[in-house]
């Protein structure tokens, strides 16, 4: 069915494979009058781009948008911009020997029992190239949020058993280390770790994490379209997530109420809370304090070390995945959780849109 | 917005508050020809139902189930089928003196901000009583889904800091402990620890685990449709889970590939997998083996010990919650999440009718 | 599948059969904040109620609403509206005799088709009784309409032969005849043909038109989302409707363009239209002018002389249709009309009020 | 909000503006394993194009699609296919004179209303040209169809006062005349009547009629999701479509019961109906006869005679519109309406391979 649309208002369609002519998105539900260029968006896609340090993929792709709709003297006409990425460094022949046989961690055996065959080049359309239209139309989201002083970070919380250190929290480290961790001695010792993983061609997992500041309260709806369940919703499409936290998420199993209750208290005559065990949530919507989540991302499954599988005449093989690929998706992927993180937020904000009669009134003046 | 329907097509609406004539839901989307009962749907709300130990709040409701529609000759005729539950022990004086102030940990303050006022009694549509109906139409969905040897199993994890312990686990107990619980023991010292909580006018979380055998392999759709994306979104959207994990979940982010992958191999010319790290699903689709989830539940909000808050008018007080209120939410949620995965399942299952030609010819023969 | 959903923000779902135990809405996404009193929904109800001329079925039914939840103090909390209708005069028996057959017409064949089975008690889920739900939030709609000066009016155009005259066009007249003519003297000769069409066991057909004053310029979405397409949708759907039109509908096929077009022109400094022949929608968004729209109406299928057709069991026969049936359907299904076109309008307001980035910094001011 | 996407399991995606760089569909829920290239959908286009008489608009287009994704091996994967049409022969200046007024009959003036500005080139999202994306995917869903036995069949029913007649319907010829018409004599005088039409700088309107056949019974869902409130939706959202008949349509208002019912009998053992003023649908649910609908089209708005209007600064001025249109549109939009009467069957067929509890046991056997 449709899997690849995503949204009520703000809606998202993308499409494309590893190894086919390109990958694009279609964003249909844009405000209007959003000034918006290609460079909005090819900032964003740069970040998750192959090829820019050792610890990622030597494939080298450009990844350079083009935007084929939607866009009339510069701004957002409200009808649906279409983004067109097109593949350039394919090498199909990479992964001849993989046809028959279903690597373990990968979708090879699930694509071939859903559809009776797949497009077994790079992954197909479960490649990490995917997400590509997921960061352009994060970026577009992204910049919507900003019009209205809501802000995205995301970083790199942990790779393997390397975590960042809240004393040593820098912003700045998170775009200039090869990790996207902000703690630069943390990066060090994860990219030490990650070379030693290569040695021994195997790979590794991590965290990430993203906050969210500015968002008002009111944002999700009760039941099921609650803002915390859409936004596990979007992270946990990414391909290689495992887990996903709100707020102090796994901790609260073993917390007491009295110590797990976040206070209200007044700010300047403001309703805030002293702390923020919530994330930013209470009851699916948002309270107005930072949103905060954490995905939990496995290792790359495709290593060089020999593995056992079965191919397609079901005879048991070994095999040892050969091709070019990250030794850890996490600092990759970090944009990947923002972008998905700023399309859940900005549709929740358009869909509030109508949720009282005050709000509507202040619109449709009679 | 329409935040109370969920599905593609087993799509289900549920309404109702805490202390308003009743709750219910609209199970719409239903295969046709299935027996059904209101007994089927009986013995799950049962499983849910307050009153039953002293770790439950004591308010006693018998919320008996009314097919109002759907089912004619004892078979579901492909119509929605609308179920009424009537509350019939509300008590809105114990709520009265909240009504004016945002208790910590509810959604008191994030209604207030969303619509401009709320129905404050018993916590209204953000009650736990909401999941009344999610249970009801659990109840429709794993019915079909026994149809094709897809079962549920679902249990209490842990209570605050105890834990089941793998040697002694008892499929048997989790029907016949106060806690859920398949282990005797742990289930006889989470009531102890239970019992110390509520002695200091406090609350304890925990966490509910979720297993499905016999799912076929291809159930889930690529990228946003993933049936790990909709299962943490089913499972977040209930109110007090604060984190979502898929097989093994937040461990994977510090493994490497090589431990982390499964390795397939044929059992009597069967393609299984020899481990079960990603529970049951790769690349978003089932994968054939049993499918693993984790919810972490939050401790209860509602204690009895004096809190800081703001009431409506913007003053700084102290307050006191009264009513009647669970010390623990895990026990009762249990059915809820296995309630929420077995809808999810079941609209993948529908909805993957479709995927194939080959599938459907065997329906439409020309 | 779930085909009882309609809306993208205010959603509702109906459910029930008509000898069920009764029918019912739930109605999603009503702004928060709107005055609604049980008496809101039943004034329009009681215009579709059965008995309550000689052209109408004799069939007693108080169709009386219950408001299960969604209101509180006597406003709309932006929570579903479940809204209840009990069956009180269901006389099963009188259907038992075309369980086993196929009724020309009717959708007994299609619904066995289908489902492989039916409930057969007076046309279960297709029964005209299922427009009740749709008229109860069809009732909610107009009143959250009426807020912003959107108001509509529908009547009946024809009856068989017999057309109104815009001469003697009286609007009151509506809510006093039978015919729900807007034109006294045509009513009356409708009623003398439906007097006729009964004494030789037959029944007619009609035409009714809805108008709607007061919607601003800017609803409706282009492409598949247009204004006018969700309207023909939304009458279409009424059980009995078989073409649907836009302000001069059919006529414009053979007009010219230089007589179909409607001039701008200036009036008050405003931006009109001379002549309204699109029926206030260009391009699939409302233009500011009165929306029209017309629904064609076959005669009712259950006639009481006999006629040939099939039953289970593959033998023709002929039967003779009992039971209590309108002779013609158009009065009650005006204000079928007018609630769906109600719904439609209300959802089209909703989506449309996160169109432009400068009423979104209406409402949330940063 | 989302405007350009339709469907539940086949779901379409369209974008693009007359003047921008291309348009495109990206469809999604394509059921795996269809045999599909490049030419089953350049055929389809290229009924379409302009062009190709002198009743049709000058401007000259390949209209060449490019294949971006979704197909391996000369197969539907069941991921989405993207497609691309590049804009080739925009003649922005042709249009830079209507950039500041309201054209009549055209959505310049909604657009301004709903957005704040609009793309004027050519009528930006408004344009015919939209119409490429559904006739694309209308070609798929077309070949899809022709795996399960169902045809369709569409053709040009009158222009202005022309008709074809009964007597002399000849399908070959609806491919063989400019008008589409399968009726040479009546294409002939619609030839000169739409001559004399362009002499006059004046425009003609007309009607299409789609019959379908081979759609097997217990397609669509009840209540909201008929088949007929779907192919109307579809149908009335092609821009200058103002009514949409089902069966016999506006007959159906001023018959008898006794008249309009079709009686059911055997032929071969099979039920059939004596008669089809139905159209094939009963209770929204098909019958198995053939489905046939009516769409009628207005006259091109774009005519070379003055016209009064406004313009953006609040005057009333005179416009003679210039530029390349068609004197009718009704025979380039023939295929559409086909295209989306073959996007709203499919989508109905792949929903209902859900409906029953046997249907489903024929896929999953377990």
């Amino acid at each position: 069915m449709a899997g690849s649309t995503l949204g009520t208002i703000y809606r998202i369609t993308t499409w494309g494979e590893s190894h086919g002519a390109g990958l694009g998105v279609v964003v249909d539900g844009c405000p209007a009058g959003l000034p918006l260029t290609e460079n909005d968006i090819q900032s964003y896609l740069d970040r998750r781009k192959p090829g820019q340090s050792r610890i990622t993929t030597p494939r080298k792709e450009d990844d350079a948008v083009e935007i084929l709709s939607g866009i009339f003297e510069g701004k957002t006409t409200g009808t649906p911009i279409s983004l067109l990425i097109r593949n350039t460094s394919q090498k199909s022949r990479d992964y001849s020997e993989i046809a028959g046989c279903y690597r373990p961690g990968h979708a090879d055996y699930t694509f071939d029992q859903k559809y009776g065959f797949r497009d077994y080049r790079g992954g197909g359309r479960s490649s990490g190239r995917e997400t590509i239209g997921r960061v352009a139309a994060g970026a577009i989201a992204a910049k919507v949020l900003r019009e209205f002083g809501i802000g995205l970070f995301s970083y790199t919380k942990s790779i393997g058993p390397i975590s960042i250190s809240p004393e040593r929290f820098e912003q700045a480290a998170v775009s200039e280390t090869p990790t996207c961790m902000p703690d630069r001695d943390a990066s060090a010792l994860a990219e030490k770790y990650l070379s030693d993983c290569m040695s021994s061609y195997d790979s590794a997992g991590g965290v990430i994490e993203c906050v969210i500041n500015g968002v008002p309260a009111g944002l999700g709806d009760p039941v099921f379209e609650k803002l915390d369940a859409n936004l596990a919703k979007a992270v946990m499409s990414i391909g290689a997530v495992k887990a996903v936290e709100i707020g102090d998420g796994i901790e609260v199993s073993t917390r007491n109420g009295s110590s797990n209750n976040d206070p209200f208290r007044l700010e300047n005559g403001k309703v805030v809370k002293v702390s923020n065990h919530a994330g930013g949530i209470l009851g699916g919507i948002s309270d107005g304090s930072q949103i905060v989540l954490r995905a939990h991302v496995k290792p790359t499954p495709s290593i060089f070390s020999p593995q056992n599988t079965v191919n397609r005449q079901d005879e048991e093989i070994q095999i040892s995945i050969k091709g070019r690929h990250d030794p850890v998706i996490v600092p990759r992927a970090v944009v990947v959780v923002e972008a998905m993180a700023a399309i859940t937020i900005l549709d929740a904000l358009l869909v509030n849109a109508g949720a009282r009669m005050d709000h509507l009134k202040a619109i449709y003046k009679s």
